[in-house]
């Protein structure tokens, strides 16, 4: 591999420097640049590549033709139920749509992404299949985890244990779990699938856990207990866990506490429209918090992009971040606190960090993320992937 | 002025037609278009000029060269005097910005705009005339209403009543005010005084209300008592409204009729991070609710843009929009509900409307929404300002 000098960037915003790649990775500075191909970076700022933090590949119409008219119902129940039986109706490819997604997450600058991918009783592990092809096909451009998912509730749909148990023998990386009260009706019995499933793979976890208020919190406890009791320390992350952004203060922070303690980290989109977990409350008791879009153009919204300093603009909303020191907090969640939360190693703009880099236009990182320029270069691995948003190729 | 015959383009992403452009406004279907400049619409979609209905124009930076470090504390009097003071050492121009500020707007096809401008004893009435020559050279481009604003509050700085009146007389279009309660600490010394100023002038009031809760709600009511008194009916905007998100419904839904009894609309910017008025149930009461920015760029927030499909965008999160029928009202809050709410007339895709129009490349209505494509063409009064977001010389 050709080593690669970027002349004149401002890492994070800062002074203007050169920086070399050498290997794949960012080489300790005074390295010998002899023979390096050189790029002139103009000043442009330079941030290391994004992490996509909670998004589903699989079930974006993000590359299809035609427009997908959203009339779903307001509850969570109409929208998994609706985008079930369309994926039967309609033979959504899963291949497909996740490539062509990823690869657009790629031009933008992302080189990290967890995805949770469906399992049920419909699509039994297909969908888990088509994404693990993307994730093979991206390998050495982008590290893609995938979460066996059980969109439709493991228990009230039979079977869905064992295809969880397969998509994970397969190559899944994560267990996934969902609303182990709300959905579920029995969050005993759904977390000690899900956490017997990790501990039979010794995979990590990741749950969405929507439930707002005390139900929300009781189902969080539950997860907590079994983190403590199984070690899972670091292997847990719970998204969306919007009952953190409406018990009281108090009650809140006895939770971050011991989310603290055990490792847990909390996914977020920050959606505008309900109560959240807001990032300083977290960052201050010491749990990690990072950004994902959640799904982008599918059945459930037709909003997101595969832009992650957009979605850092959308964490920076919801937080009310203005001055310059908290939206850099937002621009965290979707670099190293992403990385640190999903467990993606060798992650930053230090030597010996793989070099997953992005280069834009921007006076300072807050303007990066408040305008979110055109991606003028992305690396990966130390090369040179897409150039004005376009991939290489 | 010459025709403008705009083939094969969708009206709100309807079916494909002609749409005939004749003295600047859109002529009745089978007008004759002989001798018509013909463009070629591709099948875009055919939108109705954007509408600014709350924006700063005179606070912002967006065309200055250097970025500017927000380190501003948490609360609205932070802003406030930070801002006041910020302006007098830097000496902002806010001629050069807000024509900057307009001409970018109309490049991404907002047509007519409502801008809030501070009228207080440190920089008078100067920032009014600089928005005023903004308004005249946009003449025939864009339409501007200039709110006299009092932002740093009227009681507390004495001379603010007599630098309004005089903005007033040198042609500001509306009479602003602000948080009688929060800020002012005597909500009917204030709102006397805003009331009291409309009626001498004969203009319309527009009161920011960031004031939440009950507290807002009590505000809310004085004033509606005002707009009853002196018969202004259709004639008062309420900015933010805020405390309409956070009363409880049946609270809130006395207010709302109330305004829609005395024809009060409602402003929002619809922020992420705390209670508004949602669409659903303003519109639901008969009360007129549009949509704005707030400040693009400016010491108080570095957020925003002069692209409306932006907001629109911003404002369907806020209210959880995710059918496109949903996000059809979101575009209305940038689109007619603004027009109606500001009383800007002849608007719309009508025959007879003034030929203010929007050409982008979407599948449909929601899509311009959640994508935000490049504007192909703005069209102004029946002539073509700008394409590809660049206007025309």
């Amino acid at each position: 591999m050709t080593d690669l000098l970027l002349r004149n960037v401002r890492p994070m915003g800062g002074p203007a420097s050169d920086v070399l790649v050498r290997g794949g990775c960012i080489a300790p500075p005074g390295t010998d640049a002899t023979g390096a191909a050189v790029e002139d970076g103009h000043g442009m700022l330079l941030l290391p590549g994004f992490v996509e933090g909670h998004t589903h590949l699989d079930k974006t119409v993000f590359h299809e033709p035609d427009w997908l008219v959203n009339e779903v119902g307001p509850r969570i129940i109409d929208k998994i139920d609706t985008e079930r039986e369309w994926r039967a109706r309609t033979r959504h490819d899963a291949g497909a749509a996740s490539l062509a997604m990823a690869r657009a997450f790629l031009a933008q600058g992302t080189t990290r992404i967890r995805s949770h991918v469906d399992v049920d009783t419909s699509g039994g592990t297909k969908h888990v299949e088509h994404v693990l092809a993307t994730r093979e096909a991206m390998r050495g451009l982008q590290d893609i985890q995938v979460v066996a998912f059980p969109q439709s509730g493991i228990l009230g749909r039979q079977g869905t244990e064992s295809l969880l148990d397969a998509a994970l023998a397969m190559g899944a990386d994560i267990v996934g779990g969902l609303d182990p009260c709300a959905i579920e009706r029995d969050p005993v019995r759904h977390l000690n699938i899900v956490f017997g499933l990790a501990e039979k793979h010794h995979k990590p976890v990741d749950v969405h856990l929507h439930e707002q208020g005390s139900m929300g919190a009781f189902s969080l406890e539950l997860i907590l207990e079994r983190t403590r009791a199984l070690s899972m320390q670091g292997q847990v992350v719970v998204s969306h866990a919007f009952c953190l952004g409406d018990v009281t203060e108090r009650e809140r922070d006895v939770l971050l506490a011991q989310m603290a303690e055990l490792g847990v980290a909390i996914a977020t989109t920050a959606p505008a429209s309900r109560p959240v977990p807001l990032v300083a409350p977290c960052r201050a008791a010491g749990v990690t918090i990072f950004g994902g879009n959640d799904g982008i153009r599918d059945t459930w919204t037709p909003y997101g992009s595969p832009d992650m300093l957009e979605r850092a603009m959308l964490i920076g909303l919801r937080n009310n971040f203005r001055r310059d020191d908290e939206i850099a907090l937002a621009f965290d969640c979707v670099s190293a606190a992403g990385a640190k939360g999903c467990g993606f190693a060798d992650y930053g703009l230090h030597p010996g960090a793989r070099a997953d880099l992005v280069l834009v236009e921007a006076r300072s990182l807050a303007e990066a993320v408040v305008v979110r320029p055109p991606r003028r270069m992305v690396v990966s691995g130390g090369r040179i992937v897409a150039r004005d948003g376009v991939l290489l190729a």
